[in-house]
């Protein structure tokens, strides 16, 4: 392709810098800042990412010229190095590694020892000045060439090489004498031949160009690509390659590599953090093959080492502005650096360095708040276990100890395959995923795990790098514990578990427990560093934050995180006691008539309002017996009665939280729910009734039918929802006919059929779309008069007590003006006339949920008939996309989310082009209205920070996030207003 | 109030005209517009409409000033008469009228023969020469003064006639003698002292005054409001009050009172229709308490009044431009026109009239267009019985035949009472309500019935007036039918039937039957008239008509009534057809899983294309494995088997309505349905497995459970959606559990429990919102791949027959453009490729409904990808305002609309505010992507008037609406098109 010879393929690594990511990698830029500002950087050149897009658009070929320019730069290395590639007295050997613009942990290939062969591996030892390291340098690049580049399996040579050692008595791999490894070496190329029906091609040339190919296809290999779709990545970028002479830690105890954070990546401790293996090439760290030694030990065994690891430390630290993630190696006492990056972190240390940052002076506040994603923050308010249950367990059930890899605490059933804990987590288990090491194929499991378990490796192994990533504890290097994948057990202590049973970690301490833990938040002490940090958020942000709250330790909870309010407390699940339920139930079973009854005598005494003299006499009569009827009517006590005794809890319940917020607004929303859900499920009395059936007809040995004998329902109105005879006469005729039997039914089984309709006359089709919300507050406005009753009761209550009180009563799914027109004047009079009655002054404010698409249509007329509005962003994105939440995600729409159908959940995420368009349509036009009208959103996307900046840019008041992600969404408020912080529109 | 005196409240008829209708009432400003024109009318004035209102202002007393000026009329009219106000020897008698400017036929009062009283009656036997018709007029005034003006029970009157008459075996009223009328007056006096405490006033001048606030109260009397409601009349007209000098038609056989229409009401045939009652008052006429001559047989009895009253009928509506309804009476011979005003009329009426007006030059076809409401065109097209079905039934089940008061067939329950009526509608009855006669207080009976059958009255008796009015079938007069109240029955002709047995009336023919009758559509020759207006219609219209047809027979029906297209033909219905739906049921057992393998396959292939060097032989590898997989499958052979045997069934339905429709468009859908539709009821599977487990356990003998014998799942994959683990232990453990028994299951138990969990797995919580339409499309292509196949199979074969052919294919459910992005390109593909198999030319379309709010709110990027729009308002409706319709209407949209929350069913008309700004969004937006873009709606609103007029206004291209409401919308178009009907915004 001509366009190709156009473009600088390849750049020296000072000819690079860190501006230039994109381009060389993030791994080649890096290797080129810290080259220019005179780091020891081993010698070396950069292929670039765009030639690795070139090389795909030309079919998988190398671009022309790049091959002629790779060659000329390997020999500008020849000249650097006093080396030369291939010659067999003093060869040049070097390393080829990929490298993105975003970091890919493992996800791609690199190929080291490029250089030594057959020919050469004489002149390497004479390097080395040892045969075995130049031996080994040759088995490890067969090896890797074989599985990396040839795509053999990996198992083929790993199994030769554990029988190299097993048949000698040997352990490690650096006790392989030369022969031994020569032996190896002729083995794997036997196996290369065996798969490829080729042997190893002598000419390192040859081989150099292999490599520099298998590292642009490894951009395309099946877990790059799965790894980018799970992390968000774009497919466009390509990989960088960066071929640097190999400086080697194997040449003996003066050698050795390292892997280091320059702060902890657990904690954020200003200390240097990682591992260092003597007498091991780097891979042997990152893939936790042998469990290094902490670095902080060599502070005491190699103190002059240990104080040039350091300075270098800080030195890239302050260049970076930034925490890194370096590796280096040691050659005979010699320090190199091959690698550093912006260091990944879990959370509390993100919030630790942040903040000691900007103590430090190294960045603004401002800066500071953009440093940490504002999700991550959650992890430092992750649950850990609870002190006597641990230490209860740790006498009782402790089964192992191994090094704290990722913080945090979790439960779950032992699973020893990715598989599989893909499978248990799906079918709803909480799976802790335990593995001898894990490695990038793992990665599909250890996302469903609620933690990982290894019995190797050490802080930067793969599994601990991963899981700190996704905010999930993990122990690793637990070398005590026996996994065996044959018995599917994991031993340690003389204990065994088996794959599904439950164990316990504490991705903190590295303890693992059998059995389940009860888990505590974290205390004060934990959260000094974040409070400073949101403090600061604080500071910037103009959206408030609350919380959503539906108990007064819900509510405690959200004050401790920070919450200015209370955006929403759901009164449904004040009914769901034990104690509540049976009121709730017995109200649903009078209540609809009762309220019937009670409203047609209501509009008939308003018909004698109107009614002209010669309609009188018949309408007094009437509104009369209509009096009488409603008084002596059996559902109409007992509908008041229970719509008391649920006043008594409401009131209580709404005391406490009210107290709790001390003053700032609660915002009670009126019962939303579908009815349904406050009785027992449709399916298990339809069992049960066929049940009693079959036992009664068993105890009678005679004919039998339901329908024969259960008592006709009572004589009622047409539409008396109970036993209409419609209802219940179909099913039982048929059932009788079919059976053609007849049996007397028992007095629980008449009951329990009783149940069964009145589930029957509540059930629906779409209860989403159903009968709930202010419809049921226009259909039986008893229940909304006496919720705002026990408000205005509690709240004067609490006045008169001296407590400063805030409430704001909400009215929901509302899709019609008229509702509101016809709800707020009512509940308004019931509240007035409670104040009222109590003597007290309490103000409150009235407003509207706006959830349901229509709401946002005419968001104008609304406003004026509302004093706030509040998003309930759950049903309005189920309503908008057409989404039941509750089948949805396994149905299709994780389907839509893996297919790349939709970018994101949009119950995850506000989806900003179509739900995010009936937001800003209800925030211009209710403001057009109202100016000063506050508005916020109290769905689950109220705590999810691209919503929450979405939030910031249309103009709300306030988010409203569940307690434990106020402080992500005080973070998230603050990056929005600073600008660090986008919705994707 | 000083302001009242500002207006003139009382107007002369004289004054008036027929264009003061809003302030003098339609009945005022008629009477007016006669005596102006020079009609024979009974001097008289009218108080305005504002005097009225002014009334209700001032809290029900009359409006300072009207009360003298009434007066001071009262005395014109005295000298206009030549007699006088409670004169004892020559006086002035009054009618006191109600009538608002909108007809509300019998809900208002009406007062006659004011001015007779104890005093005057002497002198009105003078003026009459003849005691007993005095008498008698004094008898009415009590009675009519006693139960309109003082509310008294009609019945204690009533009674009391009856008793008179049968006492002295008498039949008719007018066989009374004077004494018998003067004992009864004096009875009739007592009534009313016993009910208000007090005699009846002796002062004519008195009884007016109350007279006339009896009229203006009425306007607000219960049944006046919920007749407005019911018609949608504004509460803010008010009544005029008419008081008229009275003529009397009970003054011997040379007198009498009539009421007309000046063409038929029932057919329009050209020719006086109506009764007329000898010696009687007009109120006998109304009430239909006798039942009169007709009108034509006058032609022959008496010619010379004959010819007056056709003149003036003719000159009445040569002057209205409109056929008349009108009352009139015959003072000894002389002919006096009493009210007149634009008859209501049937359907058919209506277009036949419209159809003469026009050939007769009075009206253009546009005018004509205008005349008539579209929806009731419908009664044109309305069924009648089968003519086999009847002929029997007229040998076999014939009760009795009276008069066809309204047209139509119905068949229904017999109901005696409207209360009762309500109750079994509501229930889900059809019902026929039975009456001797129907009178204002049945309106609510009436209007839910089905058919209104009455042993008495005639064609402009109230059943029959407000019948007709509403479109429904009614038979009255049917006098040999004895209506037995107590027993509950109706008895003719030696056959009894019982409240709630079945019969069938013939509204046309008077006939009614014993049973159900089978119904048919009408023929050619009943559709001539409505042809020519449609073809008017045709003319001007913007909007073309298409049908919604799922079989080729509705298609047929469609092209027949004049659909331009199919615009709807869902597919989901072509399954449930019994020799289909096993194919679909055994389909959905195999399809999620052989789908999920397929794909899985699929997408291992494309990461071969992709794959690096290294991956290339192990992907190669399971690409094999996988297809072998995918080949030996029973799964994936089944779902092949199946969708190749739906194919067949589709490819023959396509054809079929490809054919029908002749090259006209015809817009497939695509699946839509949600799949549990096509599986047996979960809560019938259920309680068959409880019974099997029963029965089982009995057979047995012994311990027993389900749990313990079901064969274990096969092992599946961990998505395998039939029996996982998980679904079928733990209900089964428990039950088994709670019994502690254990039983071996027959093979049907097995299987059955097969079937529960498969519903199991495809229910869902709210299926609305759920998986289906296109959700399916994107998880199961191969469905809709089916389907693509086989329209453009149909489309190819018809093609090759010479057959012209237009298909466009419809992907339902559309949320984001993405679906459209995925589908669309795979699903053109197979179109492609079926085409280019068959080797035919055929030309396709594909368009995406607009039926989730989200698609209609990003209709923009959606017209980018698709080529058509086509609204379906149902779906989107019930998203917009979060109304589920199976439930919605039952649960609180009926409380909704008749309380006015809603100003109407959004599922019946568009709710232009919410639904329809939607609708322009997307209009809007859909067309500035595509100025061409066809857009359509298919939802039942694309038949209904309104929803038409609001698609005319914001440019759709056509609408859809069921075959048999075609014409209904090809004249709502046009009268969209002239401007005669408009959306309600």
């Amino acid at each position: 392709m001509a366009t190709s010879i156009e473009h600088k393929m390849v750049y020296r690594l000072a000819e690079g810098s860190a501006g230039m990511v994109s381009l060389l990698g993030s791994k080649g830029a890096h290797a080129s800042e810290m080259a220019r500002i005179g780091i020891p950087v081993p010698p070396g050149f950069v292929i670039t990412t765009e030639a690795c897009l070139e090389y795909f658009k030309v079919g998988r070929r190398l671009p022309e010229g790049l091959w002629d320019t790779i060659v000329s730069n390997v020999h500008l290395l020849e000249e650097e190095t006093g080396r030369k590639f291939g010659d067999s007295h003093n060869p040049l050997v070097v390393s080829v590694r990929s490298g993105s613009a975003v970091s890919m942990p493992g996800m791609m290939d690199t190929i080291l020892n490029m250089g030594v062969t057959d020919l050469t591996v004489g002149g390497v030892t004479n390097m080395m000045n040892d045969e075995r390291p130049a031996m080994d340098a040759y088995r490890r690049l067969v090896q890797g060439f074989g599985s990396v580049v040839l795509g053999i399996e990996k198992d083929k040579f790993e199994t030769r090489l554990e029988m190299a050692k097993t048949s000698r008595g040997l352990t490690y791999d650096y006790e392989l004498t030369p022969a031994a490894l020569r032996e190896l070496v002729t083995e794997f190329r036997n196996v290369i031949k065996d798969a490829t029906g080729s042997d190893i091609a002598d000419d390192p040339w040859v081989l150099l160009r292999q490599a520099v190919e298998a590292v642009f296809d490894s951009w395309n290999n099946p877990r790059a690509i799965t790894y980018r779709e799970f992390a968000g990545i774009s497919h466009d970028l390509g990989t960088g390659c960066v071929i640097m002479a190999m400086v080697f830690g194997n040449l003996g105890s003066d050698s050795g590599t390292g892997v280091m954070f320059t702060r902890s990546p657990a904690t954020g401790e200003k200390t240097l953090y990682g591992e260092f293996l003597t007498n091991a090439q780097g891979e042997d760290v990152v893939a936790g093959v042998r469990t290094p030694q902490r670095i902080r030990t060599l502070e005491t065994e190699a103190p002059g080492l240990y104080k040039q690891i350091e300075e270098m430390a800080r030195t890239l630290e302050a260049h970076y502005g930034d925490v890194q993630d370096i590796e280096f190696t040691v050659e005979r006492g010699k320090l190199y650096i091959l690698q550093t990056r912006t260091a990944k972190r879990t959370a509390p240390a993100a919030v630790r360095i942040a903040v000691d940052f900007v103590e430090e002076g190294v960045l603004s506040k401002e800066d500071a708040l953009g440093r940490i994603p504002a999700s991550d923050i959650t992890q430092v308010l992750m649950p850990r276990f609870d002190g006597d249950a641990k230490a209860l367990a740790t006498q009782t059930a402790l089964l192992a100890v191994g090094v704290g890899g990722s913080p945090g605490a979790a439960s779950g059933v032992v699973v020893l395959d990715p598989d599989r804990a893909v499978e248990r987590a799906e079918a709803g288990d909480s799976v802790i995923l335990v593995r001898h090491e894990t490695s990038p194929d793992d990665v599909h499991g250890i996302i469903k795990a609620q933690g990982v378990l290894t019995s190797r490796g050490g802080m930067t192994s793969h599994a601990a790098v991963v899981t700190r990533g996704l905010g999930k504890p993990c122990v690793v290097g637990c070398e005590e514990l026996h996994v065996d994948m044959v018995a599917r057990t994991a031993t340690a202590r003389g204990v065994t578990v088996a794959e599904g049973d439950l164990i316990s970690i504490d991705g903190g301490t590295g303890e693992v427990f059998v059995g389940e833990l009860a888990t505590v938040e974290p205390n004060a002490d934990d959260l000094h560093e974040l409070n400073v940090l949101l403090s600061w958020a604080d500071e910037v942000r103009k959206l408030q934050v609350w919380a959503n709250a539906d108990t007064p330790q819900d509510a405690q909870r959200a004050h401790q995180n920070g919450a200015e309010g209370i955006g929403l407390c759901r009164t449904e699940h004040m009914f769901f006691a034990a104690d509540r339920l049976p009121h709730i139930q017995a109200l649903l079973e009078v209540g609809p008539q009762a309220s019937k009854v009670i409203r047609e005598t209501d509009e008939l005494a308003k018909a004698l309002e109107l009614a002209p003299a010669s309609e009188r006499e018949s309408l007094i009569r009437r509104v009369k017996e209509a009096r009488e009827k409603v008084e002596s009517s059996k559902e109409v006590l007992a509908f008041h009665t229970e719509l008391a005794e649920l006043e008594k809890f409401q009131t209580a319940d709404f005391y406490g939280i009210l107290k709790a917020m001390e003053g700032k607004p609660v915002v009670v929303r009126l019962l939303d729910a579908p009815l349904h859900e406050f009785l027992p499920h449709y399916e298990d009395l339809i069992r049960e009734e066929e049940q009693l059936f079959a036992a009664q007809r068993a105890s009678n040995g005679s004919q039998a039918s339901f329908g024969a004998v259960l008592p006709r329902p009572e004589q009622r109105d047409a539409q008396g929802f109970l036993l209409t005879p419609r209802d219940a006469q179909p099913h039982d005729a048929e059932t009788a006919g079919e059976r053609g039997e007849s049996v007397p039914m028992s007095e629980a089984a008449v009951e329990h059929h009783r149940l069964l309709e009145l589930v029957k006359a509540l059930r629906e089709t779409n209860p989403m779309l159903g009968h709930r919300g202010c419809r049921v507050g226009l259909t039986m406005p008893e229940i909304y008069e006496m919720q705002v009753r026990a408000i205005v009761t509690a709240a004067c209550r609490l006045t008169e007590e001296g407590t400063k009180i805030n409430p704001e009563i909400m009215i929901p799914i509302v899709s019609h003006v008229n509702e509101l027109k016809w709800l707020r004047p009512r509940l308004r009079a019931v509240a007035k006339e409670t104040r009222e009655r109590l003597g007290v002054e309490v103000t409150y404010k009235f407003g509207t949920m706006i959830e349901v698409p229509r709401a946002a249509l005419t968001a104008g007329e609304i406003a004026e008939n509302t004093e706030f509005f509040s998003f309930g962003s759950n049903d309005l994105t189920q309503m908008t996309f057409g989404y039941s939440r509750d089948d949805a995600e396994t149905k299709f729409l994780n389907h839509y989310v893996e297919t790349e159908i939709l970018p994101w959940n949009p119950f995850d995420s506000i989806d900003f082009t179509g739900v995010g368009r009936l937001m800003r349509i209800a925030v211009e036009e209710g403001r057009r209205v109202n100016p000063e009208l506050p508005i916020g959103i109290c769905g689950e996307h109220g705590g999810e920070p691209y919503s929450i900046a979405f939030c910031h840019e249309i103009g709300l008041n306030y988010v409203s996030a569940s307690p434990y992600r106020v402080p992500v969404a005080r973070l998230a408020a603050a990056q929005s207003a600073l600008g660090h912080l986008k919705s994707n529109i």
